[in-house]
C-alpha cells in the first residue's frame, strides 16, 4: 500500500481524554476514533490489526474443533425471560423496542441464544461433543467507558459454547477451550496466565480468566512465578487426546484474580520467592456451568440409556477488540506500539528518504514490488514528508521492519533494515533486504 | 470437515412460513435459523457462504482503490441531526436511549458517519481522491420483513464512500465502483445488470442498482437484451485508467427499474426484438450525491486555489447477507441449491457409501487426507445413514462436486464423480479424482 493513496491519520499531539498507554497510542496512530462513549470506528490501520486477531482466535478455534456460526446482534427479550436473566442483568444490558413495540436487546453475551438454536435440532447424545463460536459486535451499557477499546461499550468479542452429556465430557471440552487460549494468546507475542476467577452474571462452579501483565491492569493479579515460563502446547496438539495432563500443571500452581485471592493460602503454597503480585488485564474468560441454562431453557438429549438429561454446557470468551488495546499495552515503548509479527497491520514499512528523486525512486518502487509480489504486506512511504518525519511515523505505527531507502545508501548499493522491537539496524543490499524479509530470517 | 463432528441441521420437511425458494432452501439446508422477525443466526454451512461472499467483495474494493475501515452498529443522533435526516427517516430507523437517556440509533446506513470522520482527518485536495468501505451489520425496522435474508431487519451491507474534489473526479470515483460492482458479481457466478434507479432516501442525482434477474425478483425491470452478455472487465483493469468507455458501453443501453421507467422511451430507444422485461433482485447500489452531505456537515478541503470547497461525495451498497439468497434464487434446481464454486461452503462432499467396511473407510480417509493437504475444502459424509440420505443430503447444500466412493466401485479401483450443477457422473481411478479436483479439470 502506498501511503500517499491510503488513509492513515496520524497525531501530532497526545489526546487529552486518553488516560492509558494504550488508548493514546491508539488515537495517535491512527488506529480508531471515537464516534460516541464507549462506541469506535476503526480506521484503516485499526481494522487491519483486528482482522489479524481475529484470524489467529479462529484458526485456533477451528483447530480445537469448535465449529463456527454467527448469532445476531440484537436478540428478543423473550429468550433472556427464559432463563431468568432479563430482569437480573441491570443496566448493563442496552434494551431496544421496535416499531411493533416488541422487546428487544443488543446481545451483551449469547448463552441464552446458542441455547435455543441447540435445542431446535439437536436430541441424541451421539451428535455430542458439540462446540459452537462466533465472533460477534456485542454491548454493554458501561456507567463509564474508558480506557478505549479497554472498557467500550461496543466490542468484539468471540465467544464459543460447549455441549456435553455429562460433566467429565463437559470438562474435557473445557479443557480444549483452555489449552487452545493458550495457543492463541501466545501466537499474539502475549504471555497469559490462566487463574481461577469468579462467574459473575455468567454462573457456573468453574472459571479461569486468561491474563496478560500490564503495569496499566484492571485488577490485581497474585501467582506463582513459574506460571510465566511454562511451554505452549504446540501446533500437533491433539485435541481429542488427554490435555487434563497439561491444565493440571498449570491449575496446580496458586494464579488467582483479586475477587477470589486467598491471601493466607497464597503464603502457604507459593513459597515467597515465587509468588508474584502483579497488575493485569483479563483478555479471555472460560466457565464451565453445567445445567444452568439447559435446565430452564429444557436444552435436553437422550442419553445412551434411553433417558432425556439436560445438556452440559460452557462458555468461552476472548475479547478481540479489546486485545488490540491489550497487546500495545504489553508492545510498546516511548516512541510508539511494536506490534508483534502476527498482528501487526504491514510486516514492512518501505521509507523513500528522498521521494522525486528519479534513482531512490526506481529502488523502492522495484523493493516495493518484489515484496508484494513475494506475499509481503508492504506500507510504502512515498510521500514527501522529510525523513525525520517518516522515522517517527514508522515508529509510532510499529511496522515490525523498516526497509529505509536513501541516494547515499544506494551510492554504496546498500539499503538499511530496523528492527522496530529492539531497534537493531543492518545494512545490505537490496535484494538480500528482499530475501531477510521475505524468509524471516 | 468429517460430518459426524459437524453441526448440520437440515430439514426435510419445508418449512411453511417460507414463501420463496432460497428462504426455504436456506432453513431446509440448514445455513441459517431466525431468531427473532427478520433477525437470524448463520448455522455453520451459512456463515462459510457469507465469508465466502465478504471475501470477494473485499478483495474486489481493495482492487479499485477503496480502503477498509470499520465502523460501529451504534450511531448517535447528533450526527443525523446535522444532516437533518434524523427526523426524515422514519420508523426503519432503530432509535435508542442508553441508560443515561441519550439518543442513539442503530445504523441503516452510515453516510453521516464517514462524512464526520473525514472532516475530522482530510484538509486538503492533496489528500484525495479517497474511498472508505467496511462491512457492517445494519438494522432497518421493516414493517413486515419476509423473504428470509432478502429482506430481514438485521442484514450485512458492504457500503463504501467516496470523496473528491469535484464532480469529475466524483465521476471518474462512481465508475471505478461501477466496474468493481460488475467484477465482483461476476465472481459469484451471477449476471448484473446496473440499471438507471431512485436514490431514494440516500439522496443524490446518479444512481445505478444493480439487479440479478430471478423469477422471484421484487420489482419490475426493463432493459436492451444486450446487457445480459456483456464482456467483464478483467483483473487486470486499470481503476486509475480511463473506464469511461466500459460504464457507457452500458449505460447508453436501456435500462431501468420500475421506478424510473419510461415505457415511450423503452419502445423508441430498443428494437423490439431486443426489448426484455423480467422480475429482478437488487444486489447493489451505486449513488453519486455530491455534497447533499458534506455541505450541511461542513466537510471541506481546500482546493488547489486555496479556496476551501464542500467535498463531493457518493456512496456504494452490497446486499452482503442478501447475496446468498439473491445467488440462491439464480442458482438452483428441485433437489436443491447449486452453490457457484467461487461461493460455495466447500468444494467436494465426499460420500462414504458402507460407513463401517474397513476398505471403504480406508479409501475415503485417504481421498480426504489428499484433498485436504492439497488445500481443498472438504464435507466428508462419514455417518450411518443410507446412500440415498446421504446423495439427497449432498444435492440440497449444493456442493459443488460429490465424490462417491463404495465397495463395489472400490472393487473395479474405481470412484465416482458427480457435478452438481447438470448432474454429470464419472467414473475413474481415486488418483484421478483427486487429480480432477484440485486442478479443477
Amino acid at each position: 500500500m502506498r501511503l500517499s493513496r491510503y488513509f492513515l491519520p496520524v497525531l501530532k499531539e497526545t489526546p487529552a481524554e486518553a488516560q492509558i498507554v494504550s488508548h493514546r497510542l491508539m488515537l495517535r496512530a491512527g488506529l480508531i476514533r471515537q464516534e460516541a462513549a464507549g462506541i469506535y470506528a476503526w480506521l484503516p490501520l485499526g481494522i487491519r490489526v483486528l482482522n489479524k486477531i481475529k484470524g489467529i482466535v479462529h484458526e485456533e478455534m477451528n483447530r480445537a474443533g469448535a465449529i463456527e456460526i454467527l448469532m445476531p446482534t440484537l436478540q428478543s427479550a423473550e429468550l433472556w425471560r427464559e432463563s431468568g436473566r432479563y430482569d437480573d442483568y441491570g443496566k448493563e444490558m442496552l434494551r431496544i423496542k421496535d416499531r411493533h413495540d416488541r422487546d428487544l436487546l443488543y446481545g451483551p453475551t449469547n448463552e441464552e441464544m446458542v441455547t435455543e438454536i441447540f435445542r431446535a435440532y439437536v436430541r441424541s447424545y451421539k451428535q455430542l461433543p458439540l462446540n459452537m463460536y462466533h465472533t460477534q459486535w456485542k454491548f454493554r451499557d458501561e456507567v463509564r467507558p474508558r480506557f478505549g477499546v479497554m472498557r467500550g461499550r461496543e466490542f468484539l468479542m468471540k465467544d464459543a459454547y460447549s455441549f456435553d452429556i455429562d460433566a467429565a465430557a463437559a470438562r474435557r471440552a473445557y479443557n480444549r477451550m483452555y489449552v487452545a487460549y493458550l495457543r492463541t494468546f501466545a501466537r499474539m507475542g502475549l504471555k497469559s496466565i490462566p487463574m481461577r476467577a469468579e462467574t459473575g452474571p455468567i454462573g457456573g462452579d468453574l472459571s479461569h480468566e486468561f491474563i496478560v501483565l500490564a503495569e496499566t491492569g484492571e485488577s490485581q493479579v497474585y501467582c506463582h512465578k513459574d506460571l510465566l515460563d511454562m511451554p505452549i502446547p504446540g501446533e500437533d496438539t491433539d485435541f481429542y487426546g488427554d490435555l487434563e495432563s497439561i491444565v493440571r500443571a498449570r491449575t496446580e500452581l496458586y494464579a488467582a484474580t483479586e475477587d477470589v485471592h486467598d491471601a493466607a493460602r497464597f503464603e502457604r503454597e507459593v513459597p515467597a520467592e515465587k509468588r508474584l503480585s502483579a497488575r493485569g488485564i483479563e483478555v479471555g474468560q472460560v466457565f464451565y456451568f453445567g445445567t444452568k441454562y439447559s435446565a430452564p431453557m429444557k436444552a435436553v438429549v437422550t442419553g445412551p440409556d434411553g433417558k432425556e438429561v439436560p445438556v452440559e454446557m460452557g462458555s468461552y470468551g476472548i475479547g478481540v477488540s479489546r486485545l488490540v488495546g491489550a497487546i500495545i499495552e504489553a508492545c510498546h515503548d516511548d516512541a510508539g506500539i511494536i506490534w508483534p509479527e502476527s498482528v501487526a497491520p504491514f510486516r514492512v514499512a518501505l521509507i523513500n528518504l528522498k521521494s522525486g528523486d528519479a534513482e531512490t525512486d526506481q529502488a523502492c518502487d522495484a523493493l516495493y514490488s518484489q515484496l508484494n509480489a513475494a506475499g509481503i504486506e508492504v506500507l510504502y512511504d512515498d510521500t514527501d514528508e522529510r525523513p525525520g518525519a517518516k522515522f517517527a511515523t514508522a515508529d509510532l505505527i510499529g511496522i515490525p521492519y523498516q526497509l529505509v531507502v536513501g541516494p547515499r545508501g544506494l551510492s554504496a548499493g546498500k539499503v538499511e533494515i530496523k528492527v522496530r522491537a529492539g531497534g537493531a539496524r543492518q545494512e545490505m543490499s537490496p535484494d538480500a533486504a528482499v530475501k531477510y524479509l521475505v524468509q524471516g530470517i
